[in-house]
């Protein structure tokens, strides 16, 4: 979204070819690495087993789109990871794999050439969705790493999403709260990241609706007193 | 609100009939509930099943007024879905119900050609008194869930109140919170709800205020110095 | 402050008069409120009695003021309290009495014509101004409830003070948190207030900083290249 | 960043002489602060007092630095702590030294003329280096006075900075909380600095994030229809 010199017309194929297999890696590596920790105990090692190549065969395809499209973009390195900057995180950090299939989902929608939404419902539905994969993700981990640790108030899934949830709307009630380095690490993750998005979300939702306010007094005839502010 | 496109004459016709039935529905939708859910165990069954019964009425008005509108309005249902999204949440959340009210006081207020208050103030009111009947209705079901389970600390629909009012206002003290799966979904509903409604409140203030200190600013005579910024 | 039509002479003669009074008004209705709560152990009967007198009198100059200039308006009461919604509020809930001192500052000085601060700092200075003292006087009537009452956490007024920063900032650690009806009634005024406030503080300091560097782009020679945003 | 008018010559390289001494006094008063804090009970007394004795020395630096240009600029004391309040309140409090570093940083970026960041992205990057600098080093004060404080739940280091995420997020668990007067004073000024800060950042990300949909929609050719909001 923010490379701003047009595409070459080979980068713009690759996108275009891309679009099924990101898509299909994204929804296998979430949903490999939710069973994986969700079902730990209760379905056979083999297919743990399975899950984990899936999950490892996902992150290569992102690994080999990213350094096809380094090398089309003929940007250097460290210009390209500055201009993909999400993409880059996404790379190291695959548990915020998930939230490039919105970027992916936009991308599909513009080339239908769908009537689109406003831009602030597409700003709130672009960062409401990252939101909550970001929550969905960080539930998973945040579990994966408290639920057998001692002394810890996340004992269940449900915690866990609980928990995320009132994290990201920075409520914090603080009857659950994770004890472990990691989950710790992991919940600064997402307040950093969450809250900058739900904020999105927040003033995109403020900015529409004093728009949609505003748009109605222009609706009225002239001659009505419109009040002053 | 946002419908853009001029409302052909009867469907402006069937706004206006259904003024005051819907406005009766919301006040007798929000009334019976809460007797249900406050006078539970001192008002004979008699008199909570007559509750239920103006309920259920009042939420058969909603849906027969939704498929009128549908109907008028010559869109497709998915379009029409989209248009009127918060009609058609309150449809499927009957918990939402009274937040309707609120732009049905801003139709009527319109109709009547009152001066009105600023685009700021307006907005203001508007999300506000959302919050409001949000905060008011997610207390109640909060209230009804928890009341009886184990281990619950929101054991009155005071500690309701004040629980509702600390997760709106994302401070969370956590003194009170839910435990029961239905009482955090309602939670957590309230919360992607709220924080949107009440940034909208919080936004339209500050803007609110940036512009009065800023009218006071042109008011002076242009020869003083007005200081920069 | 929202009084747009220009003040008849009279109207404008009165605020002049009453700068000083109303200021030593707000600022002995603060001190004898405060004594009353901090020192009522420490200091004889006497003293206690003349400080409710003292606080009793600086109410009846706001009252007296109020009505002078719902008088010399010329509007009806009903539009002169929405036009001067903060001064009623401020006669009812004498608590929020202080607040008024900020805009009585600003008047004062406006007329010395100094060379006042940027837009954006002033409303952050009146809005910064009004949740501190909004602050200390949330605590001061939370400490007054709660210090005696079983079961409450919040045992002093520095417990008062730090738990009024907690809610207003909106973390709400939750370790000391008020349990009586008219503290729990005056945390959820001080959300209320604070919070729209400190939206104000927060969001102009968000635009003079993004002003700031703006600003700053615009300095350079035309020449560099500025960067795109 | 606030100086309007265009400075002297010889402010300028005063400006251009004391960025290395800055930034090595800065880096300085961080490090040795942060090993005194600690490291007390694992280095011998010998390394403590030296690290006292730069922390002082990189104090010096300051107020030096500072004196000069209050010299150079030929403005008066009043004025000039006015126009450059932030670096007035470092001096004070030199706890907030370390947040000078990052206009040190803008500063010398600016000099080399390098391409820069879009403004959005500059505000965001100041603003978020300066919270993390103020959470670390709210982090270390904290656990400097609570760690040995009898009822401190902030035993750890690992605890403060966890604490200082969860307060500069507005999340607020209060699993762990500062309970010693000085600690609770030093989470006041996190939050008073820190919220307006981070509002800064996630405005100017809200900001961006429009900025960036709005760019794509005049990207594409004017025959598609661009939806409306």
């Amino acid at each position: 979204m923010s490379a701003r010199p047009p595409k070459p017309p080979r980068q713009e194929r690759w996108d275009r070819r891309m679009e099924t297999p990101l898509t299909v890696a994204s929804l296998a590596f979430l949903t490999t690495y939710a069973v994986r920790v969700l079902a730990r105990d209760r379905i056979p090692q083999t297919w743990l087993d399975l899950c984990l190549a899936v999950t490892a065969a996902a992150w290569a395809v992102f690994v080999v789109d990213y350094a096809v499209r380094l090398r089309l973009s003929g940007l250097g390195p460290l210009r390209f990871v500055r201009a993909h900057l999400l993409d880059t995180v996404v790379l190291v950090l695959p548990l915020l794999r998930p939230v490039r299939m919105v970027s992916i989902y936009d991308r599909v929608q513009r080339r239908h050439d769908k009537p689109r939404l406003g831009l602030y419902a597409r700003v709130m539905v672009y960062a409401g969705l990252s939101v909550a994969l970001l929550g969905f993700a960080g539930a998973l981990t945040v579990y994966h790493h408290e639920a057998d640790a001692p002394g810890a108030t996340i004992r269940t899934f449900g915690d866990a999403v609980w928990w995320a949830c009132a994290t990201l709307a920075t409520v914090g009630y603080g009857d659950v709260a994770p004890v472990t380095p990691v989950g710790r690490l992991t919940a600064v993750g997402m307040m950093a990241c969450g809250l900058a998005l739900l904020g999105a979300v927040t003033g995109s939702f403020s900015s529409w609706l004093i728009q949609a306010f505003g748009r109605e007094d222009d609706k009225r005839p002239p001659g009505n007193s419109p009040g002053a502010s």
